[in-house]
């Protein structure tokens, strides 16, 4: 099989949940696509859908001059790859496997030491939204292999850029990850609080989901109040929000809600309040997260 | 000044930052608008854009079919209003001051025993919010009241309807401002996070904020599985999550970044887990933060 200009070959290493979605996609928008898996079974139904399916990893990154990796971990994408650096050589390697900054900057050293291009993803969806331009796929790296392989990337979703680090698609990741489990929090808790009073889950999102958006607002305008240094409380100012929690924690505790988030917060306002930044906005806050 | 078919009569009482904010958006819309305030000097501006000032609360309130109260707290509010009882037998009373969902259900319970119509809201946004059809007006109470001045009260932001309850609007402020904090916990750490390696917050942000559609999504999906009491684990489990915060929570450690929030995401987590719950999706720890 031979790429055609719209049609880079692609393979894929790695066929789970996410690396099945992966060369599924690829496969739907045309690109001829080999793939392999440790267990060969996995790649039965995606043979049965037009990929070519490789018997060896050796064959498989042979195949293509892009090569997609999504395992379970650094050490078994180590493990593939690392006998295979020769004859990687000159080709596009494009890891999405989940690790850590550290693993992924090492991956691309290790890879430029054998004149290999290493990009380092993050895939910010589950395999249902793989092929949805809503999902992001974070990049990181190579930026000769960004520009050549952006579109062909762009099948599995948005591409979005973070430049030449590596390692920033596992950072951004990790954070991005702990956003969310931070808004599921604060979801949770105001669910059990208007449950409590009888209002369903499925009345109270749509209003919370809503909410995200003004909150949005506020985290574009505090964000240049960071990168400035300079938090003005022209809004709302951490003591107002000081004293607006004391209604949060005594509605919750009425209603015997888990109040532990709601404490966390008052206490890193409250300690920003007791070193003299009560005037400040809420983004002052940055500085109990960041490192003393 | 005589109210016509499109343009009720409006008193506003309070003209603080917000009710200041909430007068301007009436006489902007062409209804004419009767305002007070304790200390006289904070209706001169609205005076000047054609406001009518009224010198005591009882001229106020007897020029207008729809008095809006936005004053500090609700001790203030019945201060106000109490004493006036009888002259506002037949009006609507609209209460914008925030409170906590007793004290809206005891003005209601009061304003029924003196047939006064009664609705109870909560203001989601800043003063620079106000007029904008973006910004929520949480409203419960009075079903008539509601219907009869909808379109009036539209002109401040949407009327978000929450039904005959007056607590209602006081519950979910508090639930939502309480998921603010929560959002602004998250995006702060992972901002931490990332500026540890020199990522700009302006950055980092559009991304963030990007994310919340896709987490945005979930929260549409557990809602559902939350009034169902089923929790599905089919698209990424508690099991997994666990596994995914331990590289958020080492990325922060490597930084120095503040771990707390982080380490009560996993110990909710954990708690879920150990109970035999890890194969369920996030929306089972609605359970954690119930009462017992
Ligand atoms: N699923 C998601 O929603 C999601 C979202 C974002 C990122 N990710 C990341 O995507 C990666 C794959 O996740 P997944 O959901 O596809 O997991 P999965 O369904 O558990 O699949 C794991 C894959 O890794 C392979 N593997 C494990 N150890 C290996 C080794 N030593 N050598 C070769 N292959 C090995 C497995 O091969 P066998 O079939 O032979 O076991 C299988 O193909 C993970 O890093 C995950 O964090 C997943
Ligand atoms: N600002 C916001 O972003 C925002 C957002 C949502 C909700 N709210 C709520 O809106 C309400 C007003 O907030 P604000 O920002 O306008 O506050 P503010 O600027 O501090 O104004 C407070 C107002 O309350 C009046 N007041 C206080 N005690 C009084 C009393 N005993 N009798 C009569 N009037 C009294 C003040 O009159 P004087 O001028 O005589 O002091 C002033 O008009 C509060 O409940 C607040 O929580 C505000």
């Amino acid at each position: 099989m031979n790429s055609t200009p719209d049609h880079t070959t692609v393979t894929v290493l790695g066929l789970g949940r996410m690396g099945s979605a992966l060369a599924a996609a690829f496969l739907a928008a045309g690109h001829p696509t080999t793939v392999w898996n440790r267990t060969p079974a996995k790649a039965d139904a995606l043979a049965a859908e037009g990929a070519v399916r490789a018997d060896t990893v050796a064959e498989a990154v042979t195949a293509s001059d892009l090569v997609i990796v999504c395992v379970l971990d650094h050490p078994a994408v180590q493990a593939l790859l690392d006998p295979l650096a020769g004859s990687l050589t000159g080709r596009t390697v494009v890891n999405l496997t989940s690790g850590s900054p550290e693993q992924a900057r090492e991956m691309a050293a290790w890879a430029a030491g054998h004149s290999i291009a290493y990009l380092d993803g993050g895939i910010m969806t589950t395999p249902d939204g793989v092929g949805n331009r809503a999902s992001m796929f974070l990049y990181g790296g190579s930026r000769e292999a960004f520009a050549a392989h952006r579109d062909t990337l762009a099948v599995l979703g948005d591409p979005v850029d973070l430049g030449a680090d590596a390692g920033l698609a596992s950072l951004y990741d990790a954070g991005l990850l702990g956003l969310m489990w931070s808004v599921f929090g604060g979801w949770l808790h105001a669910t059990a609080l208007v449950g409590a009073d009888g209002v369903t889950a499925g009345a109270f999102t749509p209003v919370a989901v809503r909410w995200l958006t003004t909150v949005s607002l506020f985290m574009d305008r505090y964000a240049g109040q960071i990168d400035a240094g300079h938090y003005p409380g022209d809004d709302a100012t951490i003591d107002v929000q000081l004293a607006a929690i004391e209604h949060l924690l005594h509605a919750g505790h009425a209603r015997g809600v888990d109040g532990r988030l709601p404490e966390l917060h008052r206490e890193l306002m409250a300690k920003a309040a007791a070193e003299g930044n009560g005037g400040d906005s809420y983004a002052r806050l940055v500085e109990a997260f960041r490192g003393r």
